[in-house]
């Protein structure tokens, strides 16, 4: 591991939780060099909703470039393009009565973050955007301005302007955002009227936090009465995270930008897309443009996850009730530690287990050590963070609640 | 076509070039589904230096696919990441002297550009960055804010700020940055003095501009006496485009900051490296992160394409050589219409045809027509860009230029 | 008039509300070059607490300029500039045991409030300041950005940076900056560490908004807490506005920076203070400078105001009797129209009766016809605000409120 | 002085250079308690063009107090703001067929800046503000930004924005703003087209440069060509300091805003004027304010200023053939130092004496104990800087240039 300590960057992070080297990766499990094998509940941070390698998407992947399909060709058409195009409008955005237009904003979800502000300011001509407390958008600069999570901010270098933090739903009685009404409520109040609001309906970085459906919808319609966009960030809780394809589904909104990401591509390879209102699209040709828009295996693989998983409900419901499942399964380890001051929340296949600052790493390691793999979250770093691949088996999500249920207990001892 | 008219946003601009649907692609042609085939002397825009599923790296990805390799792990460890440090060392970095330390910054340029300028920011504590007339390092904001295109920086909404814009080399009798120079010269200037020095020793996107070797070890040595860091941009022409591996090597001087991408991935798949001079490495664990930072089938390819074509000097003396031929043939058509105005500029595989804004258009069309893919660069598009693959074979070069020589003439025979 | 019109920009705004030409002044009157007279209840918005050509300092003036005083001497010492600051340090600091050293800032309230800033950041090394909703604080770039008023913010013409709105005072229960004390409460929260807080104690302009001294106490704590420093803006209800000399006396609070104008150069002449902590008056000589730094004669009235009006209490009662007085009187107002939805607020002679966005015009109009001037305020302007001189004798202040019941009762019945 | 240092902020300046307590001026004269005098060369900065407590303007400042003219009345119509517009259009723009309109922008130099930048991006719907190196606007945030001067740039505590710094006249051959008329010539410069470009004719703070005319009305042409709005700051340097009453008068071009302050009060009170173009005048009513934009005492001594001292030539006359004698006398002094390094600048009665960092100091403690108070100017304060009152005697011309003739034989001969 020397040529990593030696010469890779101290900015690295998740090889210091998990200091193997892994080699091969199939479904549900990552496998080391030396023949060990973990349960993978991280999934490339969600990016890996169907799962490593999953093998309709690998067949297909491997038939793309066995046949000399083309890698990288920017924004030029493509049969992969169209493919891709004609299958998200068939499968994705008719049956929901959508009629966004598709902007290849480049190959990360940062991208997708990026070309939405800018597109907002520009349509809007106001420069400011409402953001939220633990929210997480990239590390780019503009992406940067709108995410809470200080140790990001910092090393910026400077300082972030252009966006105002808001606090997120904290599940009062009648949630809606109470702030934000009272400073767009009236002149004077400082807030210049924003050009767009941006949330994720579950802050998965930011500690797991879901939005209820009623604070959505108040929320969309504070930005409707206001004219502000609204921009949902996709990026970790769509593609089927939380049960439908989009995560705003359930609270019955339509954003007027959406970005998606991660697992978008399917197979793990590096895909964006935004998704624009008609009337919004507005930019000429080439105002917005990047080498990496047109990952033409990643169109292939994408098209073929959309084919297999969306063009009915059965992934969909699959996830709802293991979604069930799991939040059970965490509140039982909440009940068996009635003093620990346990909680847990989440939709569908992203759920936390709130240990604490203190306990949360030691958690994470004691599931390591057990053969689970599993990243914490939250402002402090408190939540044990649960992301199983979509495609999970029956087995592996009971084997990975059991020893996600074995390593709290014995923290728990530990620390006692 | 009419879906890519009817959902794809209206702010794609290649396929407006070049309106058909390509489909295959090999070594240095693009195929349609019709049948039809180009020369591409676009090559993804400097992304496929090694030419379209280059058999070699072709074999290296599928053997990784079918094996199951990784595709995403985000900056765990993994044996293709490893495999990729330890090439790079030996026969990159090494080589030549250089103990950069490797920062993964996401998957495309501009995260490598973003990182760059955080970094550079964090380190002195200074905000300002100084760039150069038609400079181009990418659509987000960080990186537009150095950006001279107006159509790209207009598409912020929001004013840039943290930059300022200097003359790129002018090649006068003695070349050195001389504005730079004086605003740094004396305390009063109005120039605080800045955190980074930002540039591209050739601007393909700008025009084909070409920084003489002079000018950039001028541009060096006033950095490293007022202390400020000097980032290359060798996202487009580095990776062999001019010749030897990074673009600055004949000039003999060391950035403190390189960034990479296109080309250093191989096949065309997302890859971006910064490059850091160790004591800037100041960054603490996860200070900059992303999901696309562990595009291990891009580590595969680009490992491979370093083995094959950096292990000696084939590749770099193969490109000064057709640099020269190429650079030869425009002369040729520069001097065969004296009264044209047309001039030619270049270095290595990076060549530019300078035939004003109204002809470049006109050119580029004409090639399409007659089965080359030529792009048009500059502040008013003004130049023919021509940029082959460096594994271009002799005979695709001579039919390249050949059709570059007709189209001319039948260009300005037609504006007669 | 036509002068006005033809050659003044047409940004005037108090000429349009009284369309009258002022020539002379005398205690709480103003008079017209044709022999009209007016009760003035606006007192060059708070810049003349002690009346017009009062004659205390009418005196002290006039000797001054007669036997060659220094009118304009930037900061040299002059006598007149050690008067003030002995006696400021004798009559004001040391009675309340403040050591605050004192910024010659610049002649007029927003150089109080841009010098403020700018050392709050220079000491902290932070950018963002925190502002309230309904603040106005001037029409200097720095100053625009933490005031709410939209009217002035667009007028920047760019945006305004570097500032976070919270909202003020809301008279809860337990009043206290609860947005504000979330949002510093745990890390993510997308605030970066504010250097400062600014508030005015009344937002005057704002609408008369009065703070509780509950709510400054808990803000001046929660500053504590975090390190973020306290700038009390008491330009417009310090100098005994309120009663006391400092506007915070009675919340017992004691800010980190104290921002003072307007009536504290007692005379109407142009003059402003910055009140600095000892260990915060880190700037280098020169760091921040202006000609107007040394308006000697206002020195002078500044010195005689302090020495008249602020070696005892006795002013400081009167003025907290009469605001009682004027309270009451108020509450009658309010009181004998139950069903207009009248309220209203203040502290010592700051007053304002809320009346609506449409009446409040109409009431100072026909107060002016009936010989009073009486401003409005507030983000709609729905508030008549009361500001007479504190100097303002029985039968001037008994005169006004009749003025004022009367005009009240006109427009309501006229609007009925 | 122990409540000097006591009491006031560090910050201070003049008051080091020049360590004793003035108490009376007269003409050109500054008196301390003590008895002693000194012939001051300094004139308030260029605030005191018609010498100190000038009889006339003093008869007309007692007149106006003794008889209860108003002190401040905002932007209130009163006789004395009158009286001014109408003898400002009279006697200044009239004549030099100017139809610019009257801003009353705040009470100092650095709040008609301020209004001009704001106005000016309101107007064009740009953000950025071409400066010149070594340039001094003024120490509010929006003035700051586009001051060369790093001392008060640091004291901000915030990166400044909006503004980038071009070369002022450096006398070539063939002079004219030959960087900004580049950067301006083509798109992707990454200089956005400008809203304004400020600029001072003679930099006075900035060292004693003198723009010439041709480089100045190159300037005014560029801005023509591109309708960026050309800002003068004749705020140190016009009512007459070079001559004529605007320092632009000579180069026969007409900006279309220009800044006044400092001796436009003429008695050294606080005053400042923002003059405008006609279609510029876009704010609507209250849109820039602030309390001290009514001070009527300097509305009276300005009036009288301009009666006496604009109404003919003859102060005009007077400051050029001065400034003849006064160039001639230091190039006298150059002369006698021939390997001294030795030179001079200036215009009208704005001069200096080029002698390096480290003896402009003790040219200025020399002539300081030899009873004249000349202060230093430049990014290094390697100038002496002459500023005498418009209405030095000639005696007192004479007996100046000779203490300063022999500071500098002292100084020069102490060194050698």
């Amino acid at each position: 591991m020397s040529i990593f300590e030696q010469h890779e960057s101290g900015v690295r992070s998740y090889s210091r939780r998990w200091p193997v080297v892994f080699s091969r990766a199939t479904g549900s499990r990552l496998h080391t060099e030396d023949g060990r094998r973990w349960l993978d509940y991280f999934a490339g941070a969600g990016s890996l909703n169907y799962g490593h390698n999953n093998p309709v998407l690998k067949r297909a992947l491997l038939d793309y470039v066995e046949n000399d399909g083309i890698t990288n060709a920017l924004d030029m058409f493509t049969s992969a393009r169209r493919d891709l195009l004609e299958t998200l409008v068939e499968v994705v955005l008719r049956p929901r009565s959508m009629d966004h237009k598709v902007v290849f904003p480049g190959p990360g979800g940062a991208n997708a973050v990026e070309a939405a502000l800018k597109l907002a300011r520009t349509v809007t001509g106001r420069s400011g955007v409402v953001h939220f407390t633990n929210s997480f958008h990239g590390a780019t600069l503009g992406a940067l301005a709108v995410t809470g999570n200080p140790l990001h901010r910092r090393s910026a270098g400077v300082p972030l302007t252009g966006a105002t933090p808001m606090p997120f739903d904290g599940h009062d009685e009648h949630p809606h955002p109470e702030h934000l009404a009272r400073l767009l409520a009236g002149p004077g109040s400082g807030l210049d009227l924003p050009a767009a609001v941006i949330v994720e309906t579950v802050q998965a970085e930011g500690g797991m936090n879901v939005a209820s459906t009623e604070w959505l919808r108040a929320l969309a319609e504070l930005c409707r009465q206001h004219e502000i966009l609204l921009i949902v960030d996709d990026v970790q809780v769509g593609c089927g995270r939380t049960g439908p394809f989009f995560s705003f589904e359930d609270a019955g909104i339509v954003p007027d930008l959406i970005c998606l990401s991660k697992s978008i591509g399917g197979y793990g390879l590096p895909l964006a897309l935004l998704l624009v209102r008609p009337d919004l699209d507005v930019w000429p040709p080439g105002a917005h443009s990047g080498t990496f828009r047109g990952v033409n295996p990643a169109f292939v693989t994408a098209t073929e996850a959309l084919r297999t998983y969306w063009r009915d409900d059965t992934l969909e419901k699959s996830t709802r009730a293991r979604g069930e499942w799991v939040g059970t399964a965490l509140q039982g380890i909440v009940n068996a530690h009635p003093g620990a001051g346990l909680s847990t929340r989440g939709r569908g296949l992203v759920h936390g287990l709130v240990v604490g600052a203190e306990l949360a790493d030691a958690v994470s390691d004691e599931a390591f050590a057990q053969g689970l793999l599993v990243e914490t979250s939250g402002p402090r770093d408190e939540v044990v963070k649960l992301l199983p691949p979509l495609t999970v088996s029956d087995a592996e999500l009971a084997e990975g609640l059991a020893i996600l249920e074995e390593s709290v207990r014995v923290v728990l001892e530990r620390a006692a």
